[in-house]
């Protein structure tokens, strides 16, 4: 019998869903970024969970405040990703014992900054013991059905486009776990985008009023698996003829020996909204939301980088839980 | 500094909403058994989580099928209390690397069976390698304003009822750990307590459809502390001159020396509903919901219990994580 060290996170989860009966006219379908209530009235309550665990999750240098509002940066995210407004957040706390009454109070305003961040509030949650740090945040928010954005509408021809470039966050976990040592003018940047992400919480509304966006997803695991994520949900492919790399990215592989493709492709934990638009309508919804066009929709289902003439597959990998752990990665 | 351990949960939680923001008109405030946002047209929104952890919170004996419906349970069981009808439950879990596909499926299984016993569906979650096993679970549900139940209207005068007898669970955690060997007869209905946790969610439906009850609340920390927690936010106290005791647990008490009192008030882990009720409507109240009527509310802040014509404290104390652990216990 596999373990679930051999299963891995994807296999585990299809082996969860199996096992759940479905509600019956779900708005939003199962593995999509959140789960939603249809409230009438045009409405849907959103709902999202997403936990984080110190072991797995949160890099050596990171301060608990920081760890505590990623935690919350997380959820907000794929609300964002779908156009839903957050409202409000609970959060299921798991503290090693060893943890001051300093670290509880770093913990709890880490939490109540980045919901303030977004305009939300965190209104409740449950405190445990456990051996690790869990910091398991749900977030509500409420969205109109009708400017739902889902992974699964995107249409052969549509644009491919991402609200920033890519790289930074893979970058910044090396150079933090000591793998990479850039100049310093780059290093503050990069080990930033790991320790202070941001949801592009205002992209996403934004986005979502527009009605030119066919599918959307959070980039958290990775722009590869993000792109195959949308691809299979969609029953499409992908032809990415620019890849979206970070300028301080750029500039360290003028200086070292740097995958780009790697960093900016199979990075993960970087919380860019990667959307595909309606041709006709893109350069209008440029105008109000700062976008990078990455690519385009193919009826055919192969996912392609196409690099300086070359074309190579672009593979189904990332971020995931059981697999790659922070301390080997 | 104090650690975590030496804080208990109850300071930590204090610490925690020492440093959150307040939402402007909460429909529900900070503490009570679940939180909320309003609708409008006279709906809440009802959020709550509550996590499950495999060290402190589930016996040796306790299958992972149990433990998993019992997390949807805990959570289930504060949405009756406040008479809010469940509708879905995201899960985060927490996985240790050694578990198994079968582990797994049993899990998912549990989780699922659970829900649906309420009504309710798992409508997503998310899943994270841990040392221990975490099962975090966060219920949305609907109450209609009007009738919602909240913990801190007790009036002097009203009557004090629970849904069930009490001692049951500490009485089959005690058999489970070895510390207590009850007559074949009554073993069976003892640990069941403890591994097939029910939620009041009928009776709490059922109760805020009367507008009788003025405060409720979940017994999941033991009806001594709930007690103290339903004084707390109403501003009063209790007399509590009919002891709940389980029929089960008073016929081995015939046998063995057990503390009844001890039992009954302080074992936790018990999911009945805890309840005051206006005086006039109590009689018609009864004929819905199956009730024991325990004692009155006082308008006097002391909390007492008067058994065999004398009268004792009912003391501040329960199930509290970081000062109480299952194998200690």
């Amino acid at each position: 019998m596999k373990s679930a060290e051999m299963l891995g996170e994807r296999k585990i989860i299809d082996i969860i869903l199996n096992q759940l009966e479905r509600m019956p006219s779900m708005p939003i379908p199962f593995g999509d970024d959140v789960s939603a209530v249809d409230l009438g009235n045009g409405k849907l309550a959103v709902i999202k969970t997403d936990m984080l665990v110190g072991k797995t999750d949160v890099p050596p240098q990171m301060t608990l405040w920081q760890a505590a509002r990623k935690a919350v940066v997380m959820n907000i995210s794929d609300l964002a990703a779908k156009g839903a407004r957050p409202i409000a957040l609970l959060v299921s706390l798991g503290l090693p014992r060893h943890l001051t009454e300093k670290d509880v109070k770093e913990i709890a305003n880490g939490l109540n900054h980045g919901a303030r961040e977004y305009d939300a509030y965190i209104l409740g949650g449950d405190t445990n013991e456990a051996s690790d740090l869990v910091i398991s945040c749900s977030a509500f928010g409420i969205a109109d059905k009708n400017s739902l954005m889902l992974r699964s509408c995107a249409k052969a021809g549509d644009i491919v486009a991402v609200t920033g470039a890519f790289g930074k966050t893979a970058a910044g976990l090396r150079i933090l776990l000591g793998h990479m040592k850039p100049p310093k003018r780059f290093r503050k940047k990069l080990v930033d985008s790991v320790l202070m992400p941001r949801a592009r919480l205002v992209e996403g509304l934004a986005l979502a009023q527009t009605s030119a966006v066919t599918a959307s997803i959070d980039s958290s695991d990775g722009l590869a698996w993000s792109l195959h994520e949308l691809a299979r949900a969609s029953k499409v492919g992908f032809l990415i003829d620019g890849l979206p790399i970070a300028e301080e990215v750029a500039n360290i592989a003028k200086l070292r020996a740097v995958d780009l493709v790697e960093l900016c492709l199979y990075g993960g934990e970087e919380y860019e909204l990667l959307v595909t638009i309606k041709p006709a309508l893109f350069e209008k919804v440029s105008k109000k939301v700062s976008l990078i066009k990455i690519g385009y929709v193919t009826a055919r289902r192969k996912l392609v980088l196409k690099m300086h003439g070359k074309t190579v597959p672009i593979e189904p990998r990332g971020w995931e839980h059981f697999k790659t752990t922070l301390l080997k990665s």
